[in-house]
């Protein structure tokens, strides 16, 4: 739930020192609007658009809701209210709309390969985010179907190589049980034992790391064979796209996270139609 | 020029509540660290994320200047200071680089292929930039060699088809021209007709929207033939990717505006590895 | 378009623990209020006072829209609300009408001097602004009838002396030109012959800073000679009063900027009369 | 003391994306500048620039403190860092020195004044400050030998005529007791009988609003009469200015309180000059 | 009056990525709640709880008003509307209640305790509140009978030891009566002397500092026999409470402050019952 | 990790227009000072304090860690620096270490009473903070020993009895689940067979919420007999106090967690000395 605060700096950025063009040329007169997508696509960042029109007194009529899947040229939103309100926030809400509707749809084409094979299998994002627009990327995540996987550093404890550089496997597990009991507790492995020593230490996640799906599928093996498997959530990250994903989410694993779904995310294009009233 | 402010509510995204588990399990020590890519670009992002590690007292060796062409496996920066603090920093800081770099790279891209046909072309961005980043969306474009075009709302007279819906062209650019003589007024035309009544009216920029290359050839072609095209900046926006750049660039126009710049980007891989010290 | 934030902290500079003296002795009621001028002037201010009574749920009648020329004891706007509300936001709503009335009043008999020799010169401000006010000493300068010339260092190159003791006139051109092609480039020039080397390098507008008349006069007519007249756009800048301005106005130039117009403003009076309500 | 954060607002205000000409045109080289007064003047905002220009790396070397005394053409402080920074604060800084000396020196002028005829009595300034400015506008009639007055709503209980329009003097001042004994009261008053009513309530200060010399005179014995004069504070306010001042300073008062001061500025011009390093 | 960003604020403290479980769990629906207390109380934070729960369009009924005394089990407001918005500020709302009602509470049981001696004696707060939570702490304070004391370092003079330690008393005032003559000038003294000096040099306020009954006796009885005692306010300050503030206060004292108000807080244990809506 | 951003807003809670006091009789010299305890304590909040020194230019010597036990008298830290900015700081940097070190206190009490009965059962805080300061808060509860619990409502899922008057138990433990495998799920329970059913259901903590000991006793032994014990952590909350916190402790539960630790604390005293320099 991002503020109100937070949706009008976005439209500072676009406007320190107000419209220029729109303040000069337009009229004090009311007009009618509608946003549409250029093609087909999972919307996500209606509700902030609408906020942030709603917030300059503009009428907002929703017609779907986030998350919904559109075809090429339907109508996401129409609006009614003051030419200049509209056109201040005009960007500021299709820049939104374009790119969490990119992440919704992207999440979605995975999630659907995945569950082809492995229907209990989650697609997740990382934290390789855009700077400054973490909340609304994983919320498109979620919208897209995603899991949002941590948020940030505060929520979670997830145990990597650079830490493990400096402190080992144990007493990393060791000292992040002391801290709460309220964490779960992730590990990041790359090689068979180190699975098995994560999963013996009371670690409830282990992310297989760069690994190929022969070294997962042994891994996962070496898990069973321990009686291990059943006491922590196995994810695989690194490097997985639209090729490998499938050969993975066929394995026994529980979370696939992927990067791209927000650090390269291809904008939805939508656009927003000025309809003059009549006269 | 970011404020330290703007880069510090980047790590508070990332850490509302501290880092929990650098805190928990990573002692007081101090490390080196390398910052290296993953793949060829053009590299832009270190001075923020230079500005960033120093704020926590950790220091830096730049090794190359923002706007560096890069190989794989090249080192772009090395660190030496306390573990926690690198720990806390690394991944807002990989995600600036990353997605800044992605920009520069692929705005290096569009204008060599521009350059190779017409010398005096620029490429440029929009404002469809994500939320929250444009500052920094903007400099990458500009490290790659591209054209920054307007920042925002405030600084500049970008008078377009949803204005001309209410008012008229000539009515437009005269208000424009009331407000201040400092500011340049570019129309956004969709016709021959328009582009020769907006260099009449005095507009210093004109700019073709979704216009085949033959339409804009036409709209040339009059402008020359009523003597305006010097007193013009003619630019060419809408839809222009890699497969149809080049047939417009041999065009005789100005510059070439690409909202996928920004609105599509593609992070440079890159990425932090801890070196403990020696005990 | 200033946010309500800004107007805000307007409130919390003048109450920041509360307003102790009407919280502690005003009863719970609602009262009328009207604020009237004390002096003939050019009104602006009004919208921004409008928002923050609004924002304390202090009904507003606004009588006349800002730039409207009012005599001495002429009614701005009446209020309706809760006392403690209206009181709270006085001497903000006061402040801000008169400092900004001062401006519009100022520049509308700058404008007006001018305007009888020249109509189609422009009087502009600068950036010699109170800090911390500038977008709004800029939106008194426009409801005056000025010209706001750049709002900021970001929206607009001007190349002033100081830049020119660091890099040659010729060289800052090429490379202002460089960055965009979507600024005005304007350059500050003291003589004749710089100011025909900056209409030949490519420069938009010429500034010409601290020469009398006569030099003006000679610059004017050797751009003229060269055929560069047409090219540029000529401001005049630099300690012009109101006994000067006439003369450099009959001179063919395009825009005069005068710093004082902001950076010494004397507020008009304006008051704020509570009328309670009969019982 | 105003915070460093208050003034990054300032340069904010002033490059909301940066300083585009120099960041363009400027080459990463040092330089030494000066700033130096155009007219005698009281100087004040030294502190303020300096703060500035170190924050952004630039040394400064302060050659007199706030609030001396200098004649046109001194020197105010010298400047050696980065050209592109000292350029960034530039205007800023002349802002807050010019403002700031205005201030302190029509203080400083008003003092003189007064003190001729009575050596007691202090000239105080109101709250009508330009909005955003208020710390800085006390700061600079603080420098100028005058009485800052109460700062803002929250430090201080002032009982003027649109309170008495709600409720009585003597329970106004009732309830002002009964809030804390820490605050001082003052009262505004229109005539004698007033005057009188407020010193027998109890308030610590009573302001004579609007009220001629000789009515003043008239308050003033019946204050003395009553044995009352010396429990409170005499504070004159209302319209006064260079013609009417020592008139009214010449009676027993305490305080002069004039709204000029800071809602009528004159700034002192200062300028900076670059200094290029010697090669 | 606390602004409703200080208040946003808080909730973004307690949900900086949104209410993880509300979000997840909880459909579009509304619902009921009544808000009430565990135990007899002076209730305050009522009316900041409201703004909280309007602001995200939650109805509120307010039943009390803040300062009521109410008994265990009482309704102190009633909501209704959508469950997730409740859920989202349930628990900051209850804790300013919770705090601020503790306050309130014993800020009235320590007033009843003087008042059976000494009805015009106040018991005051200080400065040793919740650091961010000040302006609160003093309003609860307030709702209680209480004497906010001077609310932060800008509201007036209090000269205490650790100013003595570097400059002398007498030096002290003469300054603080130079800087404005509109606040209240308060000395810290420790012997009776020292009580005299500060009577003798003009000080408004004296606060005996950690002296007993006795020592407190002996100097009123100094400034009697001076016959300074009406001059002066006598504030007693010092680890006092429940078992020795009936002794102070059947001294001649006016005011004794008590730190443990607003640094010792027990909160009143409220809570908030959600009553879902019949289907 | 709060920001100095975070700790200067707590200064200027303190002094929004400045140190009226000190800036006016303290002239411009240094001092040393030292800060030290009035009674025996966990000692928390001097990192935070430093941070503020030291950005005001004071040196600091920090002669003990946060989190050390000290006795009465016993010196925390020694500063040198301007006397005005020690001055500014003092009740801010007391009110903090205050504050902190009487959460850590408290918190270190509870969990040597626990210890000695159950020694791997941990005490914990709870969301019951002072608003806005609840990262200290928690800090300080880690400090003293005791486990933080989430942070917030965006850190952990916790599904209560408000939550179970609007969906079912079943429901939200699924829904909770869809969310994302990254999160622990609690969930409050009042009777044995919610414990049954929330633990059959996959929760990973059951808070046992205002039951007897004999009742959590008889929900231990019924998940013990289902083999559900080992799969859940149990936490036991509700109005436990010094009184009867052994008596839970005894029983076989992981996490007692206690409001009172943050919302009813009592501050250590702690002062500040001021130690002018010898001349």
């Amino acid at each position: 739930m991002v503020s109100i605060d937070y949706l009008l700096n976005l439209i500072r950025e676009d406007a320190p020192f107000g419209d220029v063009t729109s303040e000069t040329i337009i009229p004090d007169i009311g007009c009618n609007a509608r946003i549409s997508a250029e093609q087909p696509a999972v919307i996500a960042g209606l509700s902030e658009a609408s906020a942030l029109f709603r917030y300059f007194e503009v009428g907002v009529d929703e017609l779907i809701p986030d998350g919904s899947l559109v075809r090429r040229g339907d109508t996401l939103m129409t609006l009614h209210g003051p030419a200049k309100k509209i056109l201040l926030v005009e960007r500021t809400a299709l820049n939104i709309i374009g790119r969490m509707s990119g992440i919704a749809t992207t999440t979605r084409e995975f999630a659907e390969l995945v569950h082809r094979v492995n229907s209990s299998c989650r697609v997740a994002a990382t934290r390789k985010t855009c700077p400054g627009f973490r909340e609304l990327d994983k919320k498109a995540v979620s919208l897209g179907g995603g899991d949002t996987h941590r948020s940030n550093l505060s929520d979670g404890i997830l145990i990597k190589d650079n830490h493990l550089a400096i402190v080992s496997l144990d007493e990393a597990i060791a000292l992040a049980q002391s801290r709460s009991r309220c964490y779960k507790i992730e590990v990041e492995v790359e090689t068979r034992e180190d699975a098995v020593r994560a999963a013996q230490s009371g670690s409830d996640i282990i992310m297989f790391d760069n690994m190929t799906p022969r070294q997962v599928q042994d891994s996962l093996d070496a898990l069973t064979q321990k009686g291990l498997r059943d006491n922590v959530i196995v994810e695989i990250s690194g490097g997985i796209d639209v090729s490998t994903i499938v050969e993975y989410a066929a394995l026994d694993v529980d979370v696939i996270s992927i990067g791209a779904l927000t650090h390269s995310v291809k904008n939805i294009p939508v656009h927003l139609e000025i309809m003059p009233l009549k006269k």
